[in-house]
């Protein structure tokens, strides 16, 4: 039955039965995470044989110099070419980075402050405010980022088809808004592809900031796993199209898809851009490790390679998603009391429960040995002004322990839910 | 004979030969480089079989967790056992980085700026001046971090123990004066280790800024090339027996123990240093590379084992710093034209000219195929003022074409002299 339609004596009644079945669950004395986007241990398995490709009998030599020596700042050619592919790209677009995109992000926010980007008539550390329109829910390392260098962060509210542009059209007039932060396909946390239409209006904006940085986070762009990939522009061309040639940064990485603490990152962005950053990024670093970069080429190839390590991932992944919908699906939308998108691809699933109950689900979740991503995460420092917000991660755990987590975080959130009403 | 002492028809008559001599030696067409410190392919050859150390066979449980996954910002604890081995500090005290200590040492004063350090009253970007002290000559990637904040740079003469203390320790009285580039042992370039008294000096220091940031860059800390490992006293311990536990962060890398482009790196502080700069870097990475952090610590195992592969480094390096240092008491010595150290570890020989030959000297090498680093370059903002330092790179070339590129080092040095002497 509905919970909004209750009667306070079905309530009452609901809530003894419910929490009696919490207070079973909780002495079971379970510790289960599905706190972050980590693959489980059978997608490493997976893609384990990566640190067989690269011995010491590997050919060394490409661009006709040896990659474990110095040099080559923006990498070796064979890792320019399989990230142009894969995102849609130009190879001399592309920068290759370390294990770790968000590196790559914080460098490129921290530069914009302490030197300046491209069209910066100065550095923004030396503004008096600089504004940053974060989409909500959206990714809590990102926030960290803009939070760490003091940005004022906007909230603009996310839709079915990617962020309100309405709302971002009208922000961007003003010029202390200097960027934007982007997960367009398979939204962290909603799992929301963007649209084309919104993808043509973003990089169509007319931001009044010269500087206004786009944060293309493309975190998930072959991480379907509910079938076959799907295709999606190539921001850097729209951009380009659109008379916007240097306003956005593209990023993304290999950390889903070969070992996450050890895989190789990507900026890529228009040719102007990346030879001002690789100026700037000269005085940081030589270049990133080739030899990893090599590794990545010859074990995932091409494209198509890819989306066939990408199907094997799926194979982990779809059980756990299945596990998490149809669970909120059985348990949680009969009672009405909270939604969420179904994504087909990225690490996650995102509910909006009735304003009120995140935080008192995910409390009564961590006493009950569920350890989830902190209420309030998917916000601007960390405050959600409807605490309603809450990402699932289900890829760590097995499905069996997925099972139980998903029915005590359901049990918990109707918990929430009778407390608000009998209160 | 020395130049110095010669009748200007002797000078005459001996630039009519040394000419001569470059005129054939240019005809030769040749293209020889010694302008940085890189490692020869047959150093990396030595080492290439640390490639075969690490495969999907072996054990990738380190502390507990998956190496592969994500996670353990500090590093895996066999990689800063090694470290605090080879540097004599604690493993606690360690912080493991990517392929590139340099990338830890922008990454540092960049933090300095953006968010201040431990003891910071500020960002130092809200300073009206920061002044870094600079030993001259010293390593010119330092330099260009320092000058890209805009940094103030006081260049410190150095002595053959190291930077002089009497005027260090005047201008750390100056609260603008916020920090020191050094590297202690194999100075780049000179080649000089600091000695006892000077460490200690350095440690006791009592400068008027409380945020004062000793960047103690131990580039060449196991990197004897003549003769047996020579001990070095752990700057991280005497600073705290001196009452200034946070004053410095210490650097190292592998990148010339085994590839250069795909080594590990590391940062060493005190304990609440590190738990202040970890706070921040938590928010740029999730950590470095464990995977290659597990390759090293299985590939050098422990201190004795590394001072073994120097060993083979050694072997290499020995004959083209002999070939260097032969070549300059033969053809320079008794022209009594320029003077130099006779390092015994490090990359590098530092010759310096009588005043105002350095850049000739370095543009008749050009014209004859011969590329050295660039005159000035060991010097803040690339200014020598007595146009006289030159930083020789022997390690990469081999000996045979070593030989022909000092020869005409020496032939243009000459010639440099005698048109200053004629003009």
């Amino acid at each position: 039955m509905n919970y909004t339609e209750m009667t306070v004596a079905q309530a009452s009644a609901e809530y003894a039965q419910v929490k009696a079945r919490y207070e079973e669950l909780s002495a079971l004395g379970l510790k289960l995470n599905m706190a972050r986007g980590r693959p489980d241990a059978a997608q490493i398995a997976l893609v384990a044989d990566i640190l067989d490709v690269m011995t010491s009998e590997t050919p060394y030599m490409v661009d006709g110099m040896d990659v474990r020596t110095y040099g080559e700042s923006n990498g070796i050619s064979p890792a320019r070419e399989l990230f142009a592919e894969l995102l849609g790209c130009r190879p001399e677009e592309c920068f290759i980075g370390g294990n770790a995109s968000l590196t790559l992000m914080y460098d490129t926010i921290s530069k914009a402050f302490t030197h300046g980007l491209l069209h910066s008539e100065k550095p923004w550390s030396k503004l008096d405010k600089v504004k940053f329109l974060c989409p909500v829910p959206g990714y809590d390392r990102h926030f960290k980022i803009t939070e760490t260098f003091g940005c004022e962060m906007i909230s603009v509210p996310m839709t079915p088809n990617g962020p309100d542009m309405d709302v971002v059209e009208e922000l961007v007039r003003d010029p202390e808004v200097k960027g934007m932060w982007c997960v367009p396909k398979y939204s962290n946390p909603d799992g929301i592809v963007y649209s084309d239409e919104t993808v043509r209006r973003i990089a169509a904006m007319k931001p009044a900031a010269p500087d206004f940085l786009l944060m293309w986070d493309n975190a998930y762009c072959v991480h379907e796993f509910d079938g076959a990939f799907v295709e999606f522009p190539d921001i850097i061309a729209l951009c380009r199209e659109a008379g916007n040639p240097d306003m956005v940064i593209e990023f993304a990485s290999t950390s889903k898809i070969t070992l996450p603490g050890a895989g190789i990152s990507v900026m890529a962005c228009s040719v102007d851009n990346l030879a001002y950053l690789t100026k700037l990024m000269n005085v940081q670093m030589i270049s990133y490790d080739k030899v990893n970069q090599l590794r990545h080429a010859l074990y995932l190839k091409n494209k198509e390679h890819t989306l066939e390590v990408m199907k094997r991932h799926a194979s982990v992944m779809l059980p756990k998603f299945q596990c998490v919908l149809e669970t909120l699906e059985r348990e949680i939308a009969p009672r009405g009391i909270a939604t969420w998108q179904k994504p087909k691809g990225g690490y996650f699933v995102s509910v909006n429960t009735l304003p009120g109950l995140a935080k008192r689900t995910l409390a009564l979740c961590k006493q009950a040995g569920v350890v989830m991503t902190a209420a309030g995460a998917t916000y601007p420092y960390g405050i959600d002004p409807n605490d309603s917000n809450i990402r699932i991660a289900p890829s760590l755990p097995p499905v069996a322990e997925l099972e139980k987590a998903m029915e005590i975080f359901c049990v918990c959130m109707r918990m929430a839910a009778l407390e608000q009403k009998l209160a």
